[in-house]
Parts: structure tokens; sequence; C-alpha cells
């Protein structure tokens, strides 16, 4: 990023109009002039939709805002606001209540102090209609009016709540960097009336055979297991048959019935059929399809948005060249703007970029053709660079003589892959096998030994950078896992042989790392590595829905540790205290809770809290741990299950799964982007093109997107050019890319093409979609 | 249907290439012509891909082939041949070998001459090609031979295996009507290869997992609930996570090591993300992603073989109209046609048809004009015949006075409906209330006659033919339901008044028919109609899957019931033996199975084999049920069930998953079809369009299509044509037609217009799709 510097007062229009100023004379471009159209093209490359001030202040403080490390920074201090549940009351690593009462003063400060920050960046009038603003400052001043509420109310001895941090997670919502989580909860807020009417009419269906089920069972005197009466009581019934849909009781709520008459599992069977497999499937329909409605819409206005910051950004470079012809923007001031936007990229890679806008070298481009910028800037262009091995350089001789020679073609041979795989599958019968022979617990150094070697191996037929380059995955992951394994088992070995005593804690790190080293022979196999890769791709967006259930997570636990704290106690089995059969709680004898032992599922820190809610989330016996809560407060506590339920389970998880399904759909079918496309052909015109077939068979190449040397000295291609690149084709470097890419297919891009038009001009401001409230 | 009849032998050649003879002259068509026209229109309308003789004879053979009579009998005997099981050995209802060997024999016998009709009909190389026949030869034999070697070892004692029970179930796939089913058998079958490999991949991480799990956890000495030890074999291990992925043991699973230590936690949590959520995911995505790709080939396909029947019934037909001009079809040999294709169709159906066709009213058509013929013929067209009201013929002046003409305007008025749906809504709380009341038993004769009254209202307002007609599906669920409910209650009440006895039957038939009164109020709520009729319009399809499943659970229960009858045994409670506690096997003393009281989930016969599989099919529990046989037999036993899980749950449910998806995506998204909209359009040129709104304003026209009478008498439109149209939209007719329209947007459409190119000719092969082997 490139830092702000001093600079003249421009005006504000010259920016949204600059294109309609007869821009006659061409006057050379100011600084100021760069750093606005490299924020231009940056916002555009990110999807960042913040209405900036254009004065060259605002320009400054918006250039110091977007810097890494102040955002950074402010994602730590949520992290710490929210892991301030760790040590409070109640707490799993208690403090007293003032210092949990500074640090979170600390953070609303720095919260504050980016608010500012950020008011000073955008238009004030602007500022103040954004609901994610006043949603910061209602959270800011409602903790902190609860802060002073609590502190008093403790300093007096009262019963006191800290409600307010139910709001902490929704400061992830809110501040500016988390669109994409603010996206996801837009498009559920939208789809929710259809998913309303989805679950009314299966609630309808649930309370019609609850209905029957009352009336042909209720009166038969049939008694459950426990010996409790079965089917008496309309409400239970309800629940009962809720938790069916979910599967948690099947079959145990059937039985009675079914020992009484097999005609009764009838009813069961059309229950289940209706319930659990079509309504639930109408379920993921219709959540798949009004969430991908509404983030086509979304998307669709992510891409006009991004048209029109490059249009602005033309505006401000643009130069008339001579009488007749449109406004272009000289390679030098493109050339100087790409080097303030991505300051790391190669003076190769801009060439390339610049030899695919500039067709037809010309030595300037049109609109059309520099508004691709941020689209072929998100293009993961990968440099090879051909250097030779350090051992080539020193002493060529040996590093060339047969017998190297001979070793480098050993270790590039594919039987070299073949045999280190069939090592990894002895050493997991060796792993499986008791440790404590003398004999498997010496093999390991043997193990060890061949998985160093064979790095050591790589090294020197590779070359070492190319080797460690930022994309080559596996031997990150080889390197890390044999030298840490390597570092515990010499720790361990000498910690017994000095003391005879053995840690458990480096032993179960030894163990996991010994099993992690088998993963490694996944990638031998192509299959395999075109699944994982997917899933890798996929990754960063899956990151979006672990922000989106940590925000639903945090404010049920909240809730829950308010509602349920210390009701369920939680006794080491070594303490002898009989209250442990019964989890500290005398309501809960005789109870399934109590009998499968779920002491520890509890609300009693935020940990366990957590915890709990994952079971949940899985759903199984969540019908046995609701009812244990509602034994130990109120029948009324499993509405609390039931809420969390629906949102979790029938919601996001629907939500989560879709999303998968649309990625994966998007991975096997849709083909490169034209860009992509044009961008390819234009390497390949140049004959700086990596050859595919030498890609893939190559080991160290395993993960698709790789930049290692090729040339290894003896390589026969060594009259090629010494630079060559390769497309990513398939990495996305923001969840956008990816977003864009799943409804490429669907999008019109004749919505685009005139982003121009006076319509879009005036619609200026959908640069911030608001969202209000969670 | 029409029926065969005599007719002179024509060439073969006649019907395939008969475009290519200049029909010069125009000699007028003969039956056997039309004959040949009808089949080969009707084959396209029905997608029936069957190669038949063209020889006269042959033709009149395939008629009587597709006799609907012929086609129920057939399923009739397959019913017949698979619920055998109910009354072979082990029984639920025993009867003697003789017996179920001699209408097994019937059913063999009918099966042969069905082969043998269809033998005759198609060409004897084409019959021997097909691998279906092959497999229902090899069927009848494999099964004849088993009775044989079944009989005599029985007639002289020895222990018999029925094993040729199995191949039953593959007689519903290979007969000729079973095309849906073989489609959906041929798409598992292809996408398996897919499957296979996410599989591995998923037990690979299984696998790892466990190993972590054993060196983590295996020595900690850590004991289960049961006090047994945790995690100290690798292949328990292994299981126990295979459970977890399906959820099953969750969280049980994980309480012993959460209560060592809640770091443990995190390790399963890993697990259930990896492998529960996101490679479950993935199977969805790949079962899905294949499963459509496999079937929309086939589609295609089907179009393709369509399109060349319908050229072929061209080519029979056609005429030289002119010099110059290209052969054409005229409206008398169209009408004939179709006249044979469909006898039921009416007259003036047939003329909107054919001046759909005919669009510049020539009196003939072309090829690309009647090839859409069995398009035509699919989209269900309902015909609204405005009769006047039997009173209003029989005596008009009590029928139009003020009066009458109040009532009928009140009865049609939204305030009817609301006052009705309020009478439901107090009876639902009426049943829910204690019936044994006086009060609240009395007050059901007086909700009874509401609802008669209701319907006589409804019978006097509207006509009743109309009322009554196909398409009423609510009034037709209204009348049973209240005239059952009337009979039921008043056989009740004598039986209780006379004997002083009730019939629990009676009283449960009365019951559910109370409740099923309640469904009504879904009726009145336009958003749910909407998601309902999108249910019973993939209704038919889903009766694919059912058939599916029922193979697939015959031949599981068939296996199941030999390795497993007899082993569990279920003991009514009031019988007093102890063994009931242990499900009268020892070896089941002590475990969940029996402390769970599950004895009755056995493979003692049939009917509980089936419902056993319906509960493995929901997965909870299923660890507890396998376990428990495995406990009575082998602990390989586990192998069953796994793979059910497997075959089942991960790949049939998830194609389920898909099919749901994608048919409510089509719904959502899909617009009407051309050739439906030129239809529509034809009807409104034609002034013979229903108005929409007074469709849906219309009480009786809850259901989308629906063909009553709107003018009651008083209607204003009196003037209007006494026939209207309309589409029904988005009914499907058959499977094939719902499956066309999913890929509709994915199919090329240039695909078929060459339908008659010199590669399709040879290809008149795709015929019939083979399908060798389950």
């Amino acid at each position: 990023m490139s830092e702000p510097e001093k600079s003249e007062n421009i005006p504000d229009e010259s920016a949204g109009k600059g294109k309609e100023i007869p821009n006659g004379g061409n006057p050379a471009k100011t600084k100021e002039d760069f750093d606005l159209a490299a924020i231009y093209v940056s916002d555009a490359q990110y999807n960042r939709n913040i209405f900036f001030d254009t004065s060259p202040q605002a320009v400054r403080l918006y250039l110091l805002y977007n810097h890494w490390f102040l955002k950074v920074l402010l994602y730590f201090f949520i992290l710490v606001d929210l892991s301030l549940a760790v040590f409070e009351e109640p707490a799993v690593f208690p403090l007293p209540i003032w210092a949990t009462m500074l640090v979170e003063l600390l953070c609303l400060l720095v919260f504050t102090i980016r608010l500012v920050h950020y008011a000073k960046v955008i238009p004030r009038d602007k500022f103040w209609k954004d609901p994610k603003n006043i949603c910061i400052i209602v959270i800011l001043m409602l903790t902190l009016a609860d802060m002073i509420i609590y502190g008093a109310l403790k300093a007096t001895n009262y019963y006191a709540l800290r409600w307010s941090r139910v709001l902490r997670p929704l400061l992830l919502v809110n501040v500016t960097e988390g669109r994409q989580l603010r996206r996801a909860f837009r498009s559920i807020r939208n789809a929710l009336p259809q998913i309303f009417y989805v679950f009314l009419l299966f609630m309808f269906s649930v309370l019609i055979f609850s209905l029957m089920a009352l009336k042909l069972l209720g009166k038969r005197g049939l008694k459950t297991i426990d010996g409790a009466p079965y089917f008496t009581n309309y409400l239970e019934i309800v629940f009962d048959l809720y938790v069916l849909v979910t599967t948690a009781n099947s079959p145990d709520v059937m039985m009675p019935a079914y020992n009484a008459s097999f005609l009764f599992a009838i009813f069961f069977i059309m229950y289940i059929l209706i319930n659990t497999y079509i309504f639930m499937s109408v379920f993921l329909a219709v959540v798949y399809n009004n969430y991908k409605k509404y983030l086509k819409e979304e998307v669709r206005q992510l891409v006009r948005a991004k048209r029109h910051k490059m249009v602005r950004a033309f505006a401000v470079l643009q130069e008339q060249r001579e009488e007749g012809g449109g406004p272009v923007v000289t390679q030098a001031n493109w050339n100087q703007v790409v080097r303030l936007v991505q300051p790391d990229i190669s003076n190769a890679h801009r060439e390339l970029l610049w030899s695919v806008c500039d067709d037809n070298n010309q030595g300037s481009i049109g609109k059309v053709a520099f508004v691709q910028l941020a689209d072929l800037l998100n293009i993961e262009v990968i440099t090879l660079k051909s250097r030779p091995h350090p051992f080539h350089s020193v002493c060529p001789a040996f590093y060339l003589s047969a017998p190297s020679r001979l070793l480098c073609r050993m270790v590039q041979h594919r039987a070299f892959v073949i045999v280190y795989d069939i090592i990894i599958l002895v050493n997991a019968i060796f792993i499986g096998l008791d440790e404590e022979n003398p004999m498997i617990a010496n093999s390991e150094w043997v193990f060890l030994a061949l998985y160093l070697l064979e790095i050591l191996l790589k090294l020197y037929v590779f070359e070492p950078r190319a080797f460690f380059s930022r994309h080559s995955f596996w031997n990150w992951f080889d390197t890390i896992i044999v030298i840490s394994a390597l570092i515990a088992t010499i720790v361990n070995s000498a910690m017994k042989s000095s003391g005879g005593y053995t840690s458990r804690q480096i032993l179960d790190i030894v163990f996991i790392l010994r099993v992690l080293r088998l993963i490694r022979v996944v990638d031998s196999i192509k299959r395999f590595r075109t699944i994982i890769n997917t899933l890798i791709r996929i990754g960063p967006a899956i990151l979006t829905f672990g922000q989106l259930i940590i925000v639903v997570y945090y404010v049920f636990a909240m809730v829950g540790m308010e509602l349920f704290k210390g009701k369920v106690k939680f006794y080491e089995k070594d303490s002898g205290n009989p209250a442990g059969a019964y989890c500290g709680n005398p309501l809960l004898q005789g109870t399934d809770f109590a009998k499968l032992n779920y002491c520890k599922n509890n609300f009693n820190n935020v940990v366990s809290s957590f915890i709990l809610l994952v079971e949940l989330t899985v759903v199984n016996q969540w019908h046995v741990l609701s009812s244990g809560f509602a034994a130990v407060t109120h029948v009324s506590a499993r509405i609390f299950f039931i809420l969390f339920h629906i949102l979790v389970v029938i919601v996001i998880i629907n939500i989560f799964v879709a999303f998968v399904l649309e990625a994966f759909f998007v991975e096997y079918s849709v083909d490169k982007s034209d860009l992509q496309t044009s961008l390819e052909k234009k390497i390949e015109e140049l004959e700086l093109a990596v050859e595919q077939e030498k890609m893939q068979d190559n080991l160290v190449n395993a993960m698709e997107t790789i930049d290692n040397d090729l040339g290894t000295g003896q390589s026969p291609a060594a009259n090629k050019p010494s630079l060559m690149f390769k497309i990513a084709s398939k990495r996305y470097r923001t969840v956008d890319a990816l977003l864009q890419r799943m409804f490429e297919a669907d999008l019109d891009p004749e919505d685009f093409a005139e982003s121009d038009d006076p319509e879009a001009q005036t619609n200026g401001n959908f640069a911030n979609p608001t969202f209000s409230s969670v």
C-alpha cells in the first residue's frame, strides 16, 4: 500500500465528472491525481465500497484507513473484546472485574478511534446515513452504559447482569471490513420470509400429526421404556415429534407404539417421510434458491460499483490524445497507478498486463480496456523465474557430473514418489502397532531419517527458493512436520533417558505429527488432489460462514450462560462426590441427561457453552440436552434450544450446504473467464508459457499453482526465457472473486457495459449497500 | 388406445425411409398407415423406445402389448410375486410351501408370456441384443432352478435357502415399463466412479483420525459409561468414528475424552467439521452433479429419439402437395392420427391443436410443425364447459329468485371461506379436548352437520359435474372425508348405544378422519397452496424413487432375513416371559439393544425387516441396531449395516434430495415453454381463454388446474362461448415431461433440429437405451 503524502486541494468534482471536462492541453498529472486513481482502482480490485471524500486530506486519511496494520489491529481488538468472555464471570480463568473492565474500555476506545477516523474519510451526511455506523455507535454507547450500571451494582453488592455482551459479536458484522459477513446476513434476512412460510406449513403438519398421535395413542395406556405414560400430553407430543424430524429420538419414540401393533409404525414412517425427508429437502431448496437469488443481486451491484469506480479512476487519469479520438490513458500514467496499487508486482508482470490491455501496441488505452484493470489485477499470475541451483553456481563441475545427474533423474522419477508412498504406508502400520515395543519405538528413528533424506534430496535437486516458494503447500507441510517431529522426538527421548519420565503433552504432539505425516499420501493421487484443491480453494469463503456461526454461537452462549450457569455441575470421577451421579442437581436424578453422564455439557463457562452448542448443531441427543436443562429450570427452556435448532440447523447449515454445492458446481462446470483466456493467449503469444505437462508430472508441483524452478541446471530447455508465467486459473484472490465467478453465467454482461450512463452516476451511492439490523 | 385391426403387409422400409420415396400421386393412406403413424406418435408422446417390427402383424401385436390392461396385469403379478415374501418362511402369515410355490409358478408363467409377446413385437436380433430381456430370462430360469432345488431339499428335510428371492425386485427394473427406474439406476451407476473417489478420500480421513484417536486416547486408561475400555481397539475406533459421521452416537462417543480434558473436544469438533459437514456436503455435490449430468444426457437422447419417431410418423403420412413444395400432412390425415392416438380428446381441443400447428391456415402442415405434435399432446389443456346448473334448468324461477341469488352470492363470498376456516380451527380445539366429556362428544355431530351443509351449499351454487371434476382435488377430499366420517360416527354410536361397546378400530378411523379434515385449512392460504401444488406436481417423479428404494430394501430384507432371522425375538410385555428383557437371546443381555427395548426391530419377517430398514435409513441409533445384530451373530455383521448406510443414505437419499432441489428450482425459475406459450397465445387469439382472476378468487378453483363451471346461471359472462380452454401450465403428464422441463435450459435446441440426418438414422437404435445389470 502506498503511503499518504502532502498534496494540494483539487476540486471535488474532478473525479466524479472528470470525463465531462474537456481535458485539453493534457496537463501533467499530479501526485494527488495518481493517489486518487490508485485508490479507485484498489477499491475496485478489493470491492471496497466506501464513498470517500475526494479532498487530498481525506484521500490521505483514507489511504491510512486502509493500511493493513490498522485493519489487523482492529480485528485483534475485536478478538480481545470477544475473548473477554473467557475471563468474565462465569469464567474459565477468573480475573478481577476491574481488569476485564479496563481491557473492555481500551477496546471501546480503539473502536471509537477507528470510527472517528472513518467519519473523517467520508462526507458527513453519508456517515450519518449509513446504518452500520449508527449500529456501532449504539453498540458502543449501550456497552458503556451497561458497564457503568454493572460496576455500580457490583460495587453495592446487588445482582447484576452484563447484558451488553450479546452485542459484542455484532461489531464483527458492522465494522467496515465485515463486508462478506454483512452480505451473508443480508441474504439470510431477505430469504427469511420464504423460509418462514415453508416453516409455517411444516409446523402445521407437525401439529396435525401430533393431534392424530394424541387421538390414536393417548388412550391406549401405553408406557414408555421408563414407565411414563406414552403420548398423553399434546405439548409433549409436539416436542417429541419435532425431535423426530431431527431424527434424534428415532426409533425410541416409536417403539412403545410399534410394540403394541406394527400398524402404528406406518404412522411414524409417513411422518418421517413427509416431515423429515420432504420438508427438510424443501427447506434446503428454498434456502438455497433464495440465498442464491439475493446473493446474485448483490454480486451484480458489486460488479456495477466496480465498473463505476474504474470509470472514475479513468476520468482522473485520462488525456485527450488527438482531435476526434476519445480520451485515453498513457502507458506511463498506467504504470504509475499500477505501481501505486500493487507495489509488489514485478515489472515483467506489469508489462504483461499492459500488453493485454493495449492489444494493438498504441501506447495508450481507452476506457473499455482501462476498466478491465481491476479484474486483471485479481487474476493470479505466477511468475516462474529460472534460477540456477546454488550448487550449480558454486561448483558446476561436481553438480553436473554423471553421478549427480543420475541422482537428480532418480529423484525426479515417478518411482521415487511411489517408493516414498510405500514408506508412508509401512509407517502407518508401524504407528498402529504398540509403540511400547522397543523395536517399534526405534523404527521411528528410521522413518524420521528417511523423511529427512527425502527433503534433503529434493533440496539438492530443486532450487531451494523455488522449493519453499509461497505456493508449494506440500513442501512446506512436509518440512515443518518432519522437523517438528524430529525436535519433539529428540526432546522426548532426552527427557526419557535423563529423568526416566515421559511428558504426556510432548508424546501427544509426537503422535499427532506422526499421523499428520501420512496425509502426504493424498497428494500422490491425482483424483484426490483435485478434490482437495477444490476444498482449499473454497476455504476462504467457508471462513465467512465460520464468522457467521461464531456470531450466532456467541449470542446464544451469552444468553445460555445467563439462563443456565451453575445449574449443572461436573465433578471429576475421582472426586468421589456422590452428587456427580446427578450433575450436582437433584432435579436431574433419574433423567437421561444424568444417566448418559452429560454433566460436562453445561453453560458454566464460555468454552463449555461453545462445545455444547456444537453438540446441538450436530443435533443428535439434543432432546436429551434440552430436556436436561428444562428439568433444572423450566419446561419453557426448550424454546431456547428449539430456536437454536431452527436458526442454526435449518437456516445456517442449509446455507452452508447450498454454498458448498454451488462452489463445487462452479469448479466442475465453469471454464475460464474471457479475461483469463485473453491473458493466457497473450502469455502464449509472447512464448512465456509454462508447459502444462511438465507442471503436472513434477512431484513438487503437486499443488496446481506453484512457482518453483523447472530448469534444474541440466534441463533441456536451457535456452528458454528465464521468466515464465502461468495463470492460477481457479485460485480466487478474494471471496468476492469466487462469488462473481459463481454467478458469472447469470450476470448479464450488458448490465455493466453502460456503467457510465447518467442513471449509474446518480446512483453512485450503491457505494455502501447498507445493512441496518441483525 | 386404439385396438389392433386386420391389415395387409406393407414393406418394412416404408416407415424408416419413407421420405426418400417420391410419393407422387399421393395415394390415399390405408388403415395400416394410420395405425403405424399413430404408434409412432404415441411412442413419441410417452417416450416409449421400443424398436418394433413395422410389419402389420407386429404392429397389431404391439398395440395389444401397449394396452393398459396388460400393463396393469403385469404390475399386479409383479406385486403378487414380491408380496409372496409375506407368506413364505419366515412368514407374517404362514402358508404351506406348495401354495406359495404354485402362485410363484403362475407369476413366472405370466412374465414368460409377456416376454414372448415382446419377442414377437420386435425383430429377433434386437431382442437378443437387449440386456434387459436377457436379464429377465436369467431371472426366470434362476428362480425356476431355485424352486426345484428348494422343493427337493425341503421334501427330503434338508436345510434349504430361497436365494432367488433377492432377484425378484430386479423384475421391476427390467420389465419394458420400468423405463424411469432403469434410467435412475443407470444414472447412479454412471455416477459411482466419481462418488467412489470421494468416498475413498473420506475413508482415508476417517482412518487417519482413528489412528490419531488411538494414539491420543488409547493409553490414557479412560472408560466408557459402561466401564469398558475407551478407544483401545483400532477397528472399534474406526466403527465408532464412522458412526460419528452419521452423528448417531454424538455426543456420547466424545464424552469420556471430554470429561478427561476439554482439549479433546477440539479433536472431535475438527472431525465432525471435516467429515460430517464438509465431506457430506461434497458427497451431495458430487452425487447431485453427476446424477444431473448423466440424466441430462439421457434426456437429450430421449428428446432426440422422440423427434426421430415423429419424423418417421411424418414419413408415413406425408403427401406431395405441389411441385417444388416440401411434403406435407393434410388436416384430414392429421385428425385421423390424433383420434387414434388419443380417442378421448374432444373435437374442440383437437381443432385448437391443429390451429396451433397450422398457424397460417393452409390446410396442411410441414415436417417441423408435425414434429411438435407429441409435445402438444403432452400439454394438459383443460376444457371448461359452461353448463347451466340443473336447478336452473328444472325450475329457473326458483333458482333465479332473489333469495336464491343472495345465497349464491354469500357462498361465493370470501367471508364464507373465512367462516369455515374458523369453524375448522374451533373443531381442532374440540378434537384436542377429552372426547369422553359428553358435551365434546356431541359437538362432533354439530361439526359434521356444518361440514355437510357446506358441501350441500356448494353443490347448490356450483354445477355438480364441475364440482366433482377430475382436477377438483379438494372437493373430492372434503366430500370423501366428511361422508366417511359421518358413516363411521353413525356406526360407532350405533354400536355404542346397542351393545354399550366401542370398537377401537372404528374409533381410530373416526379420529383419523376428524383430524384429516383440518388439513383443508391449508388450501385457504395462497402461499401454502403454492408449496403444496409444487409437491403434488413432483409427486409422480418421487414415486420413481419409491420404486428404487423398494428394490434396494427388498434385496436387503431378503439377505437380512437369511442372516438374522430368529436371532432376536419379541415377547409381548404381558406374556411374562423373562426372556423378553434380553429379546430371547442371552447374548444380548446388558447391551444397549436390549436396554432400549429394541426387540421388535428384527429380521423375523418381511414386514419387520422393512420397518427396521426404514429405521436404518433414518440413521439415528443405527449403531445400536447393528451392534445388536453383531452381538447375536458375528462382528462382521456390521458390514451389512455399513453397506446399507453407504448405498441408501449416502447415495440414494442424496439423489432424492438432489432431485427435489432441482424440481423446486424449475418451479421457481423456469417459465412456460415456447410451445405452451404459442398454444396459450392461440387460445387467447380465439377468445377462448378463461380469465385468470376469476380462477383464483373462486373457492372451488383452489387447485390450479381445475375444469369446473364458472358460469353459475347468473354469471355476467352469459354470452361468452360455452367452451373455454386453459393450460395446466405446470402439470406434467409424465415423469419424462418433468425431466425434459428440468433440463430444457441446458438442452441444445440445434441438437434436435437435424433429427433426420443420416447419423441419427443409422443411430436408430437409441430406441432401447440398454441397461444390463444391477
